[in-house]
């Protein structure tokens, strides 16, 4: 492949921030207080929630249409200066640093919620808005957007990194959920992909090529989303199990058996530990499923009983499950709050999150040798998964200013990654590639890389689209 | 957008089949007597199954590995020789046709199941497997692959044109199908895209791009597809109703509720008369749904009645359910053989089979307006769609010796596309674009029109993939 090649070269030569100080100029005569450059801002704006070093851009300006949004990528196209897509900054992995500097485009501001189609279970938001105000605004229509990864991320932004979570598992992630997208390309231009009917054979999915883009093809601006009725009843509960393997097992069986589980997550021993001490349960010590059902009153029951049934067969259970709201809403919120659960492990540490996703198939072998190397390593890590699909998270508590420890953090992600990859899964199920992962892409995707940066060139030839990012 | 004119551009030079006859000898001298040049095979290989005019290729080579389909198109590719892959021939827009001329790759005896993974819900075919073929293999393991286009289709076909059918309401299309493929890629390499954990983000979604790109981009020769566990009880039935409105109505509200209804299908007045009569039925020449639920036993039995409930509060019904799997297969068998008792109504005619997509809200809108076109112009032309996901057919019985009734179905065609279209839908629901539907890609996409193109010219520069295919 000679041309990709060729692309990877152009790629290469980023064009940085050449120019920046005039369009600066021009973005804060346009935008007023809209475009700032404060230390404070734009330190803000190049955070990422985990270990990478910020790296600010030079600019930050608030958008408030798509129209804004296009007219400041077309100055920045003129001067080959980057574009930095910016939603809430709850990304992970580094997605929102400007490595050669130049301008953040956030999208806080466009923050309307278009329209709400109810007939057809679909919505169109701004890029803005985040998955709790959407699903506060859709409280009293009976639908609701099930993708839930955790931080109350932007739509946005859960587009550009292609997010999950919890729900994942019966209701798909933001591949399944994206409709339609509005787009402010490289060059300025809007372009609108997909339509608002249910499928399409018409052409090539360009919906699906930007979800997970990371930012690389063009910013996300308005979305068209899936929608769900929200179910008649849900039921939930905790289920333990002598060690990981029979959890593991216990999430195949359910999966194959087509019990349309909303929710099943493992946590570790470690974890159910910071989650008894962090909120105040009292879970036996040992690897446990925690589990949701939607469906109809009759339909939850029948599920939870053929889960009891499943988990008593392989040596696990009791299954402990409720249909009341507050006795699962307390067992959930523990669950949102595993991420401070870990970090209360040790306060004073700091915290590197990973993700992998492997073939469920292999995800026991995943789990027990990440396991292993834990405590090979003697790293303080608690494990909480998303084992329905294989995914699973690592929490390694590390004091940032100890470089042994950093160093021994960072090696372990690596060899975590590369295990998931040799396993036939993914060095991120759900955190995305940003500047953390880029050097697995080679070993996951292999030559089909090269038709990543073929893409990439072909789209934005001067590579001002969040450079640095996804590829490496 | 200066570089996508300039792609446009390109593409218009298609280099057709210039040193085609150097390079059939080649290929003779390579793989013997599974390089075809008769007219009758190389005429079968541009065939469709509907109304566009066969333009045959130059030879016909049967692969039978991915390296072989690699060496071809490699040979192609020097040659700047046009590649047409080939599965079994019953698309029905023209994809097949090579109106450049150059080779066929027909991949129908790479018909091997490489791998079934129980555990993992997946298996890894070549593209030549058939869809009944693969549930046949599958029928002792538990698992079934749900999605059904009619057609025993090839598998790696149905990726081509992303195709969905019946099932699709519940189980999803081809993009939902596809975990993992591999490509041979205009240049002749082979690249794989995706991996075997079910979620992913790590990368632009090359799969996804692939699902549906119609060989224009590279040739589909494995795929790794999700598969369904076989449902434990199936119930399904009949639904009368007054008028089409009313029929769209209880499908819209069977889906707000959340009923996990696996197949939703009507049939217009017309289509039900023919099916009485080719199927020896006995249902009321009305608008009539085609139900059926999967899930538990008491699953199906919840949903049956609560579908009856909502018919009947809409005026519809009665619903007459069973559980007897000769029943359901005599009303599927019939709703199956849609296609042949359309035919019947007038059997010396040819058919103009097309489909469109819109949102389920302006379905009843679309079908309505379809069905007041067919009774002004003095068609004959039942209307069967997957009303669950907003699609439906449309059969034109025309006499293809009759050049004003050719004219009259192409512009009904025409109509219809650009009817759904305006409604926010498109052209094609399931059968693809290929050579019919090309001039209303404009429409659809506006200037995301650019981005196809200039993607398809940074992976095919010459254009010898497919050519004169989705892209006008």
């Amino acid at each position: 492949m000679p041309e990709l090649a060729g692309a990877a070269q152009t790629l290469e030569n980023s064009t940085g921030s050449a120019g920046v100080e005039g369009l600066v100029s021009t973005l804060k005569d346009s935008f007023g207080e809209r475009c700032g450059t404060s230390a404070a801002l734009r330190e803000q704006h190049g955070h990422t929630t985990t270990w990478i070093e910020t790296q600010p851009p030079d600019a930050v300006v608030f958008a408030q249409t798509t129209q804004e949004v296009s007219d400041i990528v077309k100055l920045c196209a003129a001067a080959k200066v980057p574009v930095i897509p910016f939603g809430t900054g709850t990304s992970l992995e580094g997605h929102v640093n400007a490595p050669h500097g130049g301008i953040s485009i956030d999208v806080s501001q466009m923050n309307r919620i278009l329209d709400v189609h109810p007939e057809d279970l679909d919505c169109v938001v701004e890029a803005g808005v985040t998955r709790k105000q959407l699903n506060s605004y859709l409280r009293d229509t009976g639908l609701f957007f099930p993708i839930d990864p955790g931080a109350d991320a932007s739509i946005g932004g859960m587009v550009a990194t292609r997010a999950s979570g919890t729900n994942a598992v019966r209701y798909g992630t933001m591949k399944d959920a994206v409709v339609a997208l509005t787009i402010v390309m490289p060059d300025g231009s809007i372009v609108h992909t997909g339509g608002r009917a249910k499928k399409s054979s018409a052409g090539y999915d360009l919906t699906r090529l930007m979800v997970g883009s990371e930012g690389t093809l063009g910013i996300i601006t308005e979305i068209t989303l899936r929608l769900h009725g929200q179910p008649e009843a849900i039921s939930g509960g905790v289920c333990p199990f002598p060690d990981v393997q029979t959890a593991c097992n216990a999430v195949i069986s359910t999966i194959q058996m087509g019990l349309p589980v909303a929710r099943i997550e493992l946590l570790d021993s470690l974890q159910v530990r910071a989650c008894n001490n962090y909120s105040k349960l009292d879970l036996a010590e040992t690897p446990t499923l925690f589990l949701e059902f939607h469906g109809s009153e009759a339909g939850v029951k029948e599920q939870s009983e053929m889960f009891s049934a499943i988990a008593e067969e392989l040596g696990g259970g009791p299954f402990k499950w409720a249909t009341a709201a507050e006795e699962r809403t307390r067992l959930w919120t523990a669950r949102h709050d595993a991420y401070w659960a870990g970090k209360s492990l040790k306060p004073d540490a700091d915290i590197m999150v990973t993700d992998v996703c492997v073939p469920i198939s292999r995800l026991a072998d995943c789990v027990q040798a990440t396991a292993d190397d834990i405590q090979a390593e003697g790293l303080l890590a608690p494990i909480v998964g998303h084992v329905g699909d294989g995914n699973f998270h690592v929490q390694v508590l590390v004091d940032m200013d100890d470089a042994d420890a950093v160093r021994r953090g960072k090696d372990f992600v690596e060899r975590l990654s590369l295990r998931a990859i040799d396993m036939g899964g993914t060095c991120s199920g759900e955190h995305g590639v940003g500047q953390g992962k880029r050097k697995y892409m080679e070993r996951e995707h292999g030559n089909a890389l090269g038709l990543m940066k073929a893409i990439k060139l072909a789209l934005d030839p001067d590579n001002i689209m969040n450079p640095g990012k996804i590829l490496p």
